[in-house]
């Protein structure tokens, strides 16, 4: 006789893990949100004060920094690369994070990890000040190991119409401001996991190991990009992911400008040496798949760059270069 | 030398992807888009008409159906079960879609399998009248094997809110109405898996084979529903999803109040029959993963029954039972 709990996919389990992170979830609830923990969908209201809201959707995932995870036995920081992933990402189009659903798969439900998945995500979402407002739990027996999960999301946010970035107002002599990732963020891990041995992650590496490093949660940058940009005129903005910065800067550039940046203007970490040493890793390969120390970049014009410094408060932030005409990003040296 | 190309990620051939899909993805976009492709994130904006809009969100994946889909061979479908499963979550909140972002992770990109996934995700946006506003696929190189894939997705609605259902609204003796679903939709893959053997799922069945059946893509509810209820005064809707009808039909009637099913009163499709015969599974377990042939469900006075019955003119649709005191629905005989 089958049942479906025997086919690995245990309803009993799965309706305890949901009651046991229901207050974790509702706990990320603004005074926005309307319905209640269990609906078919949650609902949320668009803060008073927008003339022409302007709704904004992404969505991505942690790629395989999961399956690090997994190996090293650490949940507590995915919730906040998968959530700084998202929301970053609407931060480069001025949008202010209101909502988020997750969508974690695993082999079989593990209570322990996977409410320690739920809990970061949900304390992320608190930083970013957006509502954990849905996820979905899928269980895949046989089709992935039973520790083996994956973790991807989706957010929404609000912009104002008049205040969205224009390419065209960007101009040749603006200067483009880079703040700072002190780690990997989450991106690039398949190179990541071809590089270093398990073994070699559990080497000392700046007073801890190079596993904890490599793990070390992503930054989350819309609170302080958002009011960086309701202060200054600043003109666009780039969330440095897949690409590294020579993939993601022409995303908000226009057509016949590009960026010319001195790599030796800010301090990259000291973890993005040792992948290149340990991996024999090129130079220009490095910067087309890590971020090399810039999560995040505004370009403003030079006159406003160092008040845009100073209004970037919650992280070192440096003038890392400037736009010029042309169509491929320069890095120099 | 390590590159990100040989850990298994190649960005160039992610670029062609991308440009492959863009077509496909602009023709969803609606006169509400805001944005261009390519940018971190999409925006969209309310149509006119709502006093007081409240936005709702919801994920979803379509489970291990994607692992059969990989077996078969067969993609064209997949991407109306993601819709579906996301939009009529949203529908059963009375909320209208308006947009969507899709996550596949791949353990290898294969162009013409990924542009048909991606291609059935955007039909399907086009029929529930939504925009496709963004998208991940994810490379996993060796933590999935390179045909395997996994599909999520990400939902936003719109509903007014002085006409979201209150569960309070329905009483006793009130007419659920079952909308009919020909085919499994995309719970239960598990047992689906577990029952049949890959030789089974080629044996021939109501004219073509069994795995084109179990594979037949999920109808789309939303447009038929949220049009239904414009015009009657219906008290409640459920998507029948995994839970089945005990396990979803509780989710929106009061505390006290549930359903007494006429199990008789509708045709369920001979596919279910054939999961429960070969798998030998009990009759309560069937109704408890799967949807027996019920898709979605709506709860009216009994008075409207029979017009909501007209209203529901895309697919065929019962009175399939009553709203009764109690806490756990009644399935006779």
């Amino acid at each position: 006789m089958s049942t479906y709990s025997g086919a690995g996919v245990d309803v009993a389990a799965a309706d305890r893990f949901t009651n046991s992170i229901a207050s974790r979830v509702t706990a990320t609830w603004t005074e926005h949100v309307v319905g209640t923990f269990g609906g078919f969908a949650t609902g949320i209201t668009i803060p008073d004060g927008y003339t022409r809201p302007v709704l904004m959707m992404t969505t991505d995932g942690v790629g395989t920094k999961a399956e690090l995870a997994r190996r090293l036995g650490q949940f507590d920081g995915i919730g906040h690369d998968l959530v700084a992933m998202c929301v970053d990402d609407l931060a480069a189009q001025r949008a202010t994070p209101l909502g988020f659903t997750d969508y974690l798969a695993v082999g079989a439900l593990q209570p322990e990890r996977d409410e320690a998945i739920i809990g970061s995500i949900a304390d992320a979402c608190r930083l970013a000040g957006c509502a954990l407002l849905g996820g979905e739990t899928a269980v895949h027996p046989g089709v992935m190991e039973p520790d083996q999960f994956d973790l991807a999301g989706a957010a929404l946010g609000v912009a104002e119409a008049a205040e969205l970035f224009d390419p065209g107002d960007v101009r040749p002599g603006d200067a483009i401001i880079g703040v700072a990732s002190p780690n990997v963020r989450s991106n690039g891990f398949s190179l990541v996991r071809s590089v270093f041995t398990e073994s070699d992650l559990r080497d000392s590496f700046e007073g801890t190991t190079l596993g904890d490093v490599v793990l070390e949660p992503s930054v989350i940058y819309a609170p302080t990009v958002l009011e960086a940009a309701r202060e200054l005129p600043i003109r666009a903005m780039a969330h440095i992911t897949g690409g590294g910065l020579p993939g993601n800067l022409p995303r908000v550039l226009p057509e016949g400008l590009t960026a010319h940046l001195d790599v030796a203007s800010w301090e990259i970490p000291a973890i993005f040496g040792i992948i290149a040493e340990r991996g024999g890793i090129e130079h220009a390969e490095m910067f087309q798949t890590f971020n090399m120390g810039i999560g995040f970049a505004l370009v403003v014009p030079a006159a406003h760059a160092e008040s845009t410094l100073a209004a970037v408060t919650d992280h070192p932030a440096w003038i890392i270069g400037e736009v010029v005409p042309g169509n491929t990003v320069r890095l120099q040296p």
